[in-house]
């Protein structure tokens, strides 16, 4: 078996496995993605370029390849220059702020205990205040696709650099919008994970409340996977929490969702970005998912806090000491920025938390019922003419759909969604609740695959995905339900309000009893295991989240209780049962083979 | 049947609710509490008198004395006059800042249509700025047990009012210790909610993001009751939670409490204050209780967060308008630390934030293992002399153990523990994580009847008090244990860890077969019903908070399961069942009436 060409090689981590699954080098691929940054002739993608021989010696130390010890071994990536690397500069897009730390960010030396090798320091607006990629005085990353467009930023250089197939993956950070802005620009997948999941130990704040560390990949199982080996509780951050990243199983169905109404979907005038949100939210629906229109107005309303409000001071406070002696310093356009902190009282300060306080009320009621929120990632492109003759509102547009996010504690993916009719990379970003990581991530798969676009500026398609199974959540219980609990019938609803989600049909192993017990309505089953004898049971298996199963335990009556079932692949699951003491007047219909047959057989 | 003479009764809601079963009339009760206000002879507890025709027109509209239904039935209180009663002026105690509002605050909505009556609105110091309770242009209250001593404050008027016995119950406010400084000082209960668990609608905030109302009674049953009749969900609130309040059961048990060590022990030179702490713990100890010593710095650190950082700007934004309009109408010491918030920009609001979160995680690891911390209310006491000489200094500290309370979301409560060896009232508050409100006041309830003072300066003991059941919180589920993971055996850690607590031993009802499954160890039975013969089997009745259940019930292999077991009561109580399918290989031992038993034989 012959690997590709390396030259036409996806670095995708997908792909870059597989090819060292088949004796492919990470020092090849290394040496190749050295050559790639070298062709890519943009010297603003990078403010800090590692040596290739100390990458090469990293890589000739990794332990034998095993994904699953080393889920990022030899995987090239770049870190935006707000995050440390031991050894390497740290300037945040401000020379006279550059300082050389001693260690790596907690995050970093995460991704590189599980083999990810890091290439270099990436361009950014200075102290990640921007949504452009044009405020630095390192100079402007190209765009990906189109040099008439801005990059998008703050996190431009990693966007470039994954957009660009330079390496396989980039961290960026994310306060307003910078991890998902510029991956809707370069058509690639932005993460930006509940607030806590990725530790800010070696970050450099911008507002240190709504920082975090994000995720750029080409594809969603790449920026999961990063971020996922990423995420661990850090005690010496006093923002990290312990949030659930399990791998992703079958995308979830059947869910919710909401989208900006008619009248208060912001484009600015771009209608072709319009076409595009609802050429992706028909997508959505064809997936059998609910698309609930919903009135917008309250989350610009918590947007428009983020700059307009007091979090402006938190930048203040994570550079005062320069800004102080010497704000010449600055990028103008982040010094005026910054500077407008000055004209805020701590007063000021508590009304916009009280503001936000009254906010979060209601854009929680606008949630309501809702498991996701889809936007598109941008409201309409800017071009470097936009913005050359207006630095700041076409950057104000930019954050339409990002700056409400951290504010609200929801996590996020920016995922691309296919050309525009223009040919300009169209992308939505699917937004859940604080820990809901997985279900956004879940969807994202599933939306990206659906529309398959090319990844990035690379031109090559999506690689194969592995098919997943449904499987439950860490934070779910997978439960067999065998009666008036399954899907539509009257007990359902218990299941659902609780968070309970469906995920596959299944069969009993072939040695249990059914009955229709006595009482109701509703008629209720009871499910018995007789090693002598017996049948095959239709079941179905759901995902009960661990902390609503007590409420659901709670509601079951005597003689039912929860046990162990064992299904047709031999695996034991919990599911329902029933005593054998309790069947006096029931009636067995093992025969039947299932619930639904028995109500089929107009007996219920 | 006689009535004991209305002179001599206590107005706590047990001893009224025994007379009002037994015929007494709350019309007579409220003239008599009128008759004490008046007696009382100290026109600085009530700003605003309620007039007697108007509660004793309330009272005649009362429906019949239904406890269970209404409460608070007859039961007269007061409110401090920073909370709204419709149709009477809200003062803050500033005359300047008056207004009538048209509605009552949510919290004396409750109060009332559960029964209350409320008889006035009390003196405090001004918008709730101080712990003295002198800083009020309406006097000062004077202390209700010693002149010399000061009321306490900010709920000067509510603790006095309470202490001489003028009225049931009284609300007070908390943000800095509010609720429990004047409890300490006039020897009664002070009851300070987790934050968001009463409403703040309708009442004047003093630090809007630390502020809670708060309760004064006479006995912890009585601030319990008023306490969860107030609590409710107010979407109105931005900071309203749902917080879990249910009736008070037996005393917890076996509790693992926290106090300051000797070397952070703060008594400010009142070795008699050390003493009387020390005899609180001792006598927690005797209870059954781990006392552990920590060291307190951190939490002193909390509290200077409170005056010397950030938080006095909340104070300015409750009333800028009138302080820029006219700041002559403040007291001239609340005026100069509120205006002190014009020193504090924005960015060092943020700064005492991020210092508040990097503390906090420090305080969580010192509390790590610990259920309650208990400390003494007040570290020394601050007579009117020593005001005078200094306004501010003791009045800082008296905040000692409380200021630090509300900024780390604790909730607490301050309860007598009997006279010290000179006389003045001893007081410890224990204080626990938010959402436990339940657990501190369970635990001070036990602890005010083993400390057994007078209550207030009423000179009345505490009234004889209702046996309680040990039963599961509406959190919790119950649940039957049977085998290895009752108390002190093999995996009864797999219990306590998700936070289970012993609850009862129980025995089921006697047609139960309990086996000795194969397999082990450690050794598990296997309990199946059997209408046919069988016997009673001892078990153990344990709490499982509902959350934890879905992590308990993963961990149950087949042929075990959870569901309902039936008591020698006739209840059915969720518990461990065996498959009957699952019994092959095992032992029956049903005759020797349970699995400690069996242990004991030898046999496990």
């Amino acid at each position: 078996m012959t690997l590709p060409p390396l030259s036409a090689m996806s670095l995708n981590i997908t792909s870059l496995h597989a090819a060292y699954a088949r004796g492919l080098s990470p020092a090849d691929v290394l040496r190749e993605a050295f050559a790639r940054i070298a062709a890519a002739d943009d010297p603003a993608i990078f403010i800090h370029l590692r040596s290739a021989d100390a990458a090469l010696a990293e890589a000739a130390a990794l332990p034998p390849f095993d994904p699953a010890a080393f889920p990022l071994w030899g995987v090239p990536f770049a870190i935006k220059d707000n995050i440390d690397v031991a050894g390497a500069p740290t300037t945040a897009a401000c020379p006279a702020f550059a300082y050389t730390p001693a260690e790596d960010a907690f995050v970093v030396a995460r991704l590189r205990a599980a083999g990810a090798i890091w290439l270099g320091k990436t361009n950014l607006d200075q102290f990640a205040t921007g949504l452009v990629g044009v405020r630095s005085p390192y100079g402007v990353p190209r765009n990906a696709l189109d040099p008439q467009i801005v990059p998008g930023g703050s996190s431009s250089g990693s966007a470039v650099a994954v957009a660009r197939g330079l390496v396989s993956f980039a961290l960026g950070t994310d306060t307003a919008g910078s991890g998902r802005v510029p991956a809707a620009l370069n058509n690639i997948v932005g993460l930006k994970p509940s607030l806590g999941a990725l530790s800010g130990s070696g970050m450099v704040p911008a507002c240190r409340t709504l920082d975090t560390i994000s995720v750029f990949g080409l594809t969603v199982d790449d920026a999961w996977t990063a971020t996922r080996t990423a995420c661990a509780f850090d005690p010496a951050d006093p923002w990290s929490k312990p949030i659930p990243m399990p791998a992703l199983s079958a995308a979830p169905q059947g869910l919710s969702i909401g989208i900006p109404d008619a009248a208060s979907l912001k484009v600015f005038g771009d209608r072709v970005q319009a076409e595009a949100f609802a050429a992706a939210t028909d997508a959505l629906r064809d997936m059998g998912h609910r698309i609930c229109e919903i009135d917008f107005t309250p989350f610009y309303d918590v947007a428009s806090l983020l700059y307009e409000g007091a979090w402006v001071a938190e930048r203040m406070a994570a550079v005062e000491p320069l800004f102080r002696a010497d704000p010449g310093v600055f990028h103008p356009v982040t010094a005026q920025i910054i500077g407008a902190a000055d004209r805020l009282s701590a007063t000021d300060a508590f009304r916009g938390i009280y503001r936000l306080a009254a906010l979060k009320r209601v854009t929680a009621s606008a949630m309501a019922g809702l498991e996701l929120l889809a936007v598109p990632t941008i409201p309409a492109f800017c071009t470097l003419a936009d913005l050359a003759a207006d630095p700041i509102g076409p950057n104000s547009r930019l954050g339409t759909y990002t700056n409400f996010v951290n504010l609200l504690n929801l996590c996020g993916i920016a995922v691309p969604t296919g050309p525009r009719r223009d040919g300009r990379p169209g992308s939505v970003t699917l937004l859940a609740r604080d820990g809901q990581d997985v279900l956004a991530a879940g969807l994202a798969r599933a939306l990206h695959r659906q529309r398959a676009p090319d990844m990035g500026a690379t031109g090559q398609p999506l690689p194969p995905a592995a098919q997943l199974a449904p499987q439950a959540l860490v934070t779910e219980l997978p439960l067999v339900l065998v009666g008036a609990h399954m899907a539509g019938l009257p007990l359902n609803p218990q299941v659902t309000a609780l968070g309970g989600r469906f995920l596959a049909q299944a069969r009993t192993a072939p040695h249990y009893r059914l009955y229709r017990l006595e009482g109701g309505p509703p008629a209720r089953p009871g499910l018995i295991r007789s090693e002598a004898g017996g049948g095959a049971i239709d079941v179905e298996v759901w995902a009960l989240p661990l902390a609503s199963v007590g409420a659901f335990l709670a509601a079951i009556p005597s003689p039912l209780g929860l046990g162990r079932v064992e299904l047709a692949d031999g695996s034991k699951v919990t599911g329902f049962l029933a005593e054998p003491a309790g069947l006096a007047g029931a009636e067995e219909i093992t025969a039947l083979g299932g619930w639904r047959a028995f109500l089929a057989a107009g007996a219920g």
